[in-house]
């Protein structure tokens, strides 16, 4: 696909494994994507340092949201509650209510002010934590409602990855040429990822099945 | 209704009119409100100070959630383009894209939080400025997305304004007891109201029509 001014698009990164490999797909597509970027007072808010990294290295513009929940609740934006050590079963602590839904929503304020027909999501249902704002029905119902809320028509959200598991996800990434080392996936704050929480779980689950080294894996943040 | 936990609710509170009358009614029909409060770096954020005086009146807890639109593009979040001072066609430069989805969004996350089965918005479509994100169909299907997006189920938009005009909304206010000193409509930020802009404009013709003196006409903000 030719690069042109109809493949604008506004595409989701949280500095995390995938979405990089998503904003890789799009740039391969052959899109001119605009990176957002939330500064939530997330626990792992050095992800974004990582974003920045993959955005200087593919001299991809970005904007940047910063705002928070000050009603806690989840393991992610509220200090007192800790990060689970293993597996959850069922929707874990570090699940934040609604938290797609409004990422979603500022990339379609943006999309509508850039003119953008295209809204990137690293959204995917296999080795992830069960979060319901992942889920295939809740983007594509997501996309219709939209559409009938804004003035400009036609954004579609496009989620590559979402019937992809991780292994599958970390190949694409390879056959991108996706720099994992500036990828951050761990939901904690140390110097090093901690290597128990799920996401840094499905992380080294996936490269071990793809039969790769993470080179992220041990990294000093 | 009778008061009880199952009552409760998040309502959206700007400050204004619409909102404000949206509040009394929750209240009226035994709902437990939190109100929820968007600082969105909005040019009239004076309203927000309207909006503290009617919960410190009505005596209802709040949360405020601070973000900015950093790519503006509205008059009511970009200091460099004017707000109308007359009657616009069609959809006015006041438009913010995606601001009702956002605010929403963040509703969505708050009502998940606190358990509650409603979310009430004022919006409505008669005597507005053809925002699209106030119309009937985007919030119902808004409405069936967030509850495929979210753990908890069942949440429901309650839009009680959305087929009246600003007249019948002044007078279910007075019906209510409102204090409508205790709002602030104008779109600038002067000192008083401007009496020019679309949202003066509306507030004016709305209570001449219903015959009543509107009692933050002229008031200092």
């Amino acid at each position: 696909m030719a690069k042109s001014r109809f493949n604008k698009a506004v595409a989701l990164l949280s500095g995390g494994l995938d979405s990089t490999v998503t904003l890789y797909y799009a740039l391969k597509e052959g899109f001119s994507p605009t990176a957002l970027l939330f500064d939530y007072n997330q626990r792992h808010k050095k992800e974004l340092r990582f974003a920045l990294k993959t955005l200087n290295y593919l001299k991809v513009p970005f904007y940047k949201v910063k705002f928070s929940f000050p009603w806690g609740g989840s393991a992610l934006t509220d200090r007192k509650i800790k990060v689970p050590l293993s597996f959850s079963k069922g929707i874990p602590s570090t699940y934040v209510p609604g938290r797609n839904i409004i990422f979603l929503s500022f990339a379609v304020s943006l999309a509508e002010r850039l003119n953008c027909k295209s809204i990137f999501i690293g959204a995917h249902t296999q080795d992830y934590s069960g979060y319901p704002d992942c889920r295939p029905e809740f983007i594509n119902s997501f996309q219709s409602a939209v559409n009938k809320g804004i003035k400009y028509r036609g954004i579609k959200i496009v989620a590559p990855l979402i019937n992809m598991d991780k292994t599958e996800i970390i190949k694409l990434g390879v056959s991108l040429g996706a720099r994992f080392d500036y990828t951050w996936s761990c939901y904690n704050d140390g110097k090093y990822p901690c290597g128990k929480c799920d996401s840094c779980r499905y992380r080294a689950a996936g490269f071990k099945r793809a039969g790769i080294k993470d080179p992220g894996a041990r990294q000093k943040n």
